[in-house]
């Protein structure tokens, strides 16, 4: 069983009225339902929970993080980044989704900006399997629509990915390396760009099946302790210090 | 100085009558006036040539080779791509452009088929940046357009490249990793999509600066001899056998 | 279930008597006897087999090859060669032992030229773990010694890999990236760096865990029909041609 | 004429004696003259300095990095950090030494741990070109000795690198990736593992080979303004808006 916690930045008694509109679940509801069965086991958390939802305890006990968030990346304190990237690190997948690319946690484990340009006007992305043996690319169809979304376009600052998994091209003109993987320490990290949240994408089939693919993927089958630096004081060749 | 040898397939006495339209000067000549003065020795080279405009003792005095190839890849002799494989492990710059992702000297050095799809209606094509640092990039503008060009599409089947400079928009609904750069051995090498014969793509200034910058990359800054497989008898820490 | 084929150059009617010595029942025997019970289906073969062990059929019908070979690369022929890569490509798995670092289906996949230093004093081994949360890290002890081992040093001539599993100190004083991953289209290449002819390394515990891990991480999860390079006259957006 | 300055973590008036006795110009006045001449323009630099010594002003004006640190990680301030990171990300080159590992701004950078294990009995230190093409490498000596070395060793938790230019093999029996490369945005890393602050390694003469190599590589040819992330409100296709 995988355990995976769908963080928003979201307060759920204070949804804006066109999130509503378009994820009447609210996007963690609806995140969280891809993930049904008894393979999972899904915990909602939000920017508004104890710990901005981010505790110690709930991270220990994640294997996958989903993190979506847009305008309240600013709120998340570093205490919380750092232990996202601490846990990340040890062995906890980590998928950023849609404007995560700008979340502290996304630059702080990239070591980049994360900068890129983007359009709202909610023009139609095809998105193109660029590495059709990659898990996450499992059983999507080649170059399908999604109907709205939001241009993000190059540059994308972010480091050479392990895995250009996923390309999207844009009505309006632009292309973007929309499914890219990152490894830190133990911890398997993706960024996937759809997801604008006033556009019901993430209701979308393809959509669905690649985040579930992402979960399976990401989830780890080694959880280190911290590393920390220890002093191995014998040599194993078992020579004496020359100083 | 550079020396550079641009290699065609083309028969200098029979070239098809669409490629002579689109370029006039052989599509050798226009790809070799990109290089001009004195920073630049410029030799034209092709597969009618003795050694199939290949030999031993031209790719030893080439800096960088840029190989345009389409219809005859079959007609290379294997040991004439094992001599541009070995030269390029040695140190000699490739740049390959447009369908010699098929040649069977990109072949050999990606290990890869460097399949993908394609389509020939003329369709425009935006070129992006990716990657706006790399020195190949400089001075390139963003978006700029391909009037007309033969679409290339992903799954692109190439190891993951080292950088992934430019990625193209076509207007038919495609994406492509347009510009990637690979490593063999000491050698560089840039993969350039843009460039079918029947259009005067080498003539566009964007292009021009974008190979002109590929060369000055790719140019060696060192050349090694062969390494083979050297037996060091005596350890450096001078221990003596244990059989 | 997955299916294995176990490769080497020998002629089961005539192995030297050093290697006879240090492995009874063959290199391939022992490294079959890695992989037993329902999970596996072991084929050996070998340079003096029909399609001198490595036809379409038997490629076909492997998941994973396990590959060693020292002195006979030269007489694998070239047609068995370009069957190897391009199984690989299709999704085959490989893993590479030891001299197979020189055979020519290693240098076909990587494009480099798998050249190193040498040194055969049988002096001892430390296998390091560089990359922990790797499967084929798996249970494996850091530091580990192979108390006799051919010396591999570097420069090791390989494109940079994809992840540096292991590395090797010797107790001459040389190092090596012993341990190291590749993918190639939907394939991956482990390349393992112990197991000289003369040693019994492959009948020790930590080399047999590495090599088991290695053979189900490399098994693949999806194996493609042959690419090529469709033509894709329908546009998704459908524009027209331009010409 | 490149710009490089050397920071440490000393205060110039209270340098412990062990250090003083290696380095009686200090660490930084050592590390500075490997730079002379002309061509460079060098600034020295610590933790007491105005801004700790990582002004914005500063860093603007520094085209290459070199950052020496032990035991004072934790009293560099966040905005010192993320003042380097974003002057990297710009193209400001960087070039991380010893125990650097550990500094909060190449954690930052890396998105890693930079954990390592560790010795200090003054064993000597072989290093390898892994990578010899690569121009930090050029003019160095395959395995020359380093006569006494703090020892690192793997696993190191760090990304991937673009290029392992140098293993370390150390007496006590264990390894290091000892030089590796990154790139963040337009700015390039080094990091290198030799240099505890007790033994004299800076006035090595291979060792200042490699960090002049090291400085002329990370110079940026290229510095970009902050990217940001703008706002592309007419598409270049000319398409209207859907919603």
């Amino acid at each position: 069983m995988i355990r995976v916690t769908v963080w928003t930045e979201f307060d759920k008694t204070d949804i804006p009225a066109p999130v509503a509109a378009a994820y009447p679940d609210g996007m963690d509801g609806c995140l969280g339902s891809i993930l049904g069965g008894k393979d999972f086991k899904v915990t909602l958390a939000n920017l508004f929970d104890a710990d901005c939802g981010l505790s110690e305890k709930l991270l220990n006990d994640t294997d996958v993080l989903v993190y979506w968030a847009h305008s309240r990346h600013g709120a998340v304190p570093d205490d919380a980044v750092a232990r996202v990237k601490n846990e990340v690190n040890k062995g906890m997948g980590a998928i950023f989704l849609h404007s995560a690319h700008h979340s502290k946690a996304f630059k702080a484990l990239t070591g980049a900006s994360g900068d890129l340009v983007w359009r709202e006007i909610g023009e139609h992305e095809r998105l193109w399997t660029a590495t059709p043996a990659h898990p996450i690319a499992k059983g999507v169809e080649q170059g399908f629509v999604i109907p709205h979304e939001e241009m993000y376009g190059e540059p994308f600052d972010i480091p050479n990915p392990d895995c250009t998994v996923f390309l999207g091209w844009y009505a309006g003109g632009e292309v973007f390396r929309s499914g890219v993987t990152f490894t830190r320490g133990c911890g398997k990290i993706f960024y996937f760009q759809p997801g604008h949240e006033t556009f019901p994408v993430y209701y979308q089939p393809e959509i669905r099946t690649i985040l579930k693919n992402a979960v399976l993927w990401a989830a780890p089958s080694y959880r280190r302790v911290q590393l920390g630096c220890p002093n191995i004081k014998t040599s194993p060749e078992g020579i004496e210090g020359k100083l």
